[in-house]
């Protein structure tokens, strides 16, 4: 498998339903994703953490994974990145509520997080 | 002793009388839960982190700690073992409250924790 | 001096005038803390740490060690041992609120912690 | 280029619009600020974290470098570094809110960090 | 200079105007304080933490460091050394509202650590 | 796939040629090894860290996760394990030269590691 | 169980056959070690690792756990109990070579190692 | 800039004139190295390490970035990356002596570490 | 007990018979050291190990902790306190080798070690 | 004091007797060096570790403090700012051995130590 064009429209990410009624929450810790930055064309590198409590359904690991990946060759700022993750997950998953963290490496010796969640 | 299909149906969690009419919080953490993957079979690995304010009952170390082994041959996810582990402990428990914490080492890349607490 | 009967009854707990009106905090650790499983009659150990907010009296810290270290010989469990000295102490320092927290090492792979307050 | 006289009136800062409507957070962490002492006139040196909610706009990361490396040649205090580049931001950001941590690396065996954030 | 009877009467705390006038926080923290343990005689040694809002003025550092210097003489009990200085800069500094911490290292295996806050 | 009688007698090992004739080093860190302890019966936990310089050929890493996998079941003693394993490898490896460390999860409070390496 | 006078002659020490001839290094962890000091008879508590190359025996662990509690009750200086040990375990387990590190929790501001190694 | 298949063919690496004839070291840390596992497809990622005491050449910095940053694309395994990097260096900065340390993030639970240095 | 000017030339170390033939090495750390600087007159602190192979006699901690103590009012620089305690020590106890490490505390920004050991 | 063109020819080094025939080691350290990277202009900035064996003087720490901070406004590479001070001081200083590590700050994702030491 080649990572490609396809890939900068987005992996699909995939549901299933929740198995519980009652509230509890699940966080996702992902060191490892990778996007271009639209200025200087080099790899940025980010850890992304999502938490989110389900509601009908739950996210599955490996689309998510395979979405994340999908970043790979995509030019793309940080505030951007974060917030179409964030956008991207909600609009499918539909939680009750959901917050996302982007810890970015430094560039130029200024480290950079971007923090979204939901509206309460 | 080996672990074999009567665990499949989890050892039986025992209680001991609550010496104490006060209100106070008992953590227990235990670093070796594990478990089988339900799709690939793989073993998983998790912290599980229990605390809750006793009422009439604690939970018996011993009994707790080799009901958390029994899961050595389940397949099962996450949600649902931490669920799961929940709701046998406060069906027999009831305590005043109570929170759980799975935190799974990463598959894939990515790490899972979930979190589960009383309706308050 | 050898840790003998005297001490299974508990050193005397010891006050002095507290020489402020206003309220502030004092918090104390005590790592040493040991005293012997009630089941197994194997030595237990755990951190201490106590927290309060002076009303009349302070411990005064010598006479609450060597209290402290006259559980050496008890057969007591964790809960049990949590709750009396947080009880004794009380009882005699009369604290405006007071917390207190015992973290015993782990048995059997499982670590739990004890914790203690006032009710406001 | 060299940091010279026109620095020290400091370099500007860039905005570009916030590409998103919806409250979010970023967080930038520049451990590399370093000025001058007003008394001794020697380096000091300092982390300088800004957390802020963008409005219309979001802060251009190599403009906000220049504009702290301008402060290299500057004779200014800890609290009047923390403040002015506080308000500096805020005045053409606009954010929604916004808060800035100052942490000097201690003199004479005496660390001082300075916190400022926006009156809500 | 040596420290002698004058520094007992503790060296003059020194204040500037506060260059502005809106909210913010300045935390100084100083792990070298020692005093003398008035049963022992022993030295004690403490890191003090001060964090205040400045009113109309702010502390000087450098007196600042020889006002708490000036305990290295002095024989005192943890909660009284950690109440006096912060009764002492209050009383010059009048600041908005002030806490401080005093972390004491441990004697006889006993940590101590003093919290003295405003009353809000 | 469930793991049974089959893997008992363990998973096989697969070997790929070594791409390279210089001299390098290949550490392999596994932190999820669990075993049976042949008295209790209880699980044991260890890290598992093999370190050795290829010779004609390199492990795949694959086989290695399956034969490690397969002491999920087997009643064997902390030097048994670590020797055995040490063993198997070094017979259809024969590496240049080869350390093994396994460090075990303490039992009532004693912490194991077991170091093999090879006759120089 | 009670710990009383039996112990203080020590709990007696129990070997197993060494079921490899090849050399390999066995190192134990005990953090958990206390005896009484000859002076003050106040506690004392360390952590002791024992790294050995078993010739014809090992250690069996519960015995030697015994053995090391059975110092709780016994009043003896840091040198003297780091050498007992050593010599006590030495002369039954004749080891091809062994170390002992001894590391006691502070005293008087002083915390105190004591290292013992075979000659060679 | 794009990565494209150019760099599959790496980018130059670029070289400049030692400054010094005495004998020092260089120790250039890249924790953002990225490739692709030939089997899976998927992003491997690695920390490189590579220390050398230069001859007539330095290594330039930005060269390396981008010679490092041209894995990106390719399908490589963790030991012939970590060799082929070592090679395509050693071959034009002729170094007095040099080596490489590639540590790969956990796969499967298994984290490869691969070392080279040079034959002395 | 107050700290005069006796202390100032040294409180007396004392020794006991080493009960031990075997060699063997006692480590004592004291991270409570402090002495006047003999430029500006403040105090400075630092950490004390000291690390000995027994002859005939061992250093008796308490008059060690007094003897180290006595530096409190002394004018002396950090390389003149390291060996002076090394040679106060070596002239009276007569070791079989024994080293001596001084960390202290940074002042104006430089941390200094003054590492002392015996000609072998 | 400014920071001028004189510093630009770098502040002088001063030097004391030293009060000691025997072999001793002085480890300095200074986690503030800051210079201007030669190509970009932008400020580099490294700690410092300079560790010798004293021959008939030792360096004094203030003039070495504004000899390293004379490097502030300098434009030069890694490998020249760390040869250079190894030069400077070793010229005059003249130790029986001598040490120095610059550890970088990373720029572009990359961190650079230079190591260089004395021929023995």
């Amino acid at each position: 498998m080649k990572y490609g064009e396809k890939e900068i429209q987005c992996a699909k990410l995939e549901f299933w339903p929740n198995p519980k009624k009652k509230d509890y929450t699940v966080e996702i810790i992902f060191p490892e994703f990778t996007c271009l930055c639209p200025r200087s064309g080099y790899p940025d590198f980010a850890t992304i953490r999502i938490s989110y409590a389900p509601n009908k359904t739950v996210v599955e690991l490996k689309s998510l994974k395979l979405y994340l990946n999908s970043f790979r060759d995509k030019h793309i700022s940080h505030e951007a990145a974060a917030n179409q993750i964030y956008d991207d997950i909600v609009k499918e998953l539909k939680p009750k509520n959901m917050e996302l963290t982007a810890e970015f490496n430094a560039r130029g010796g200024i480290k950079t997080n971007v923090y979204v969640k939901s509206h309460s």
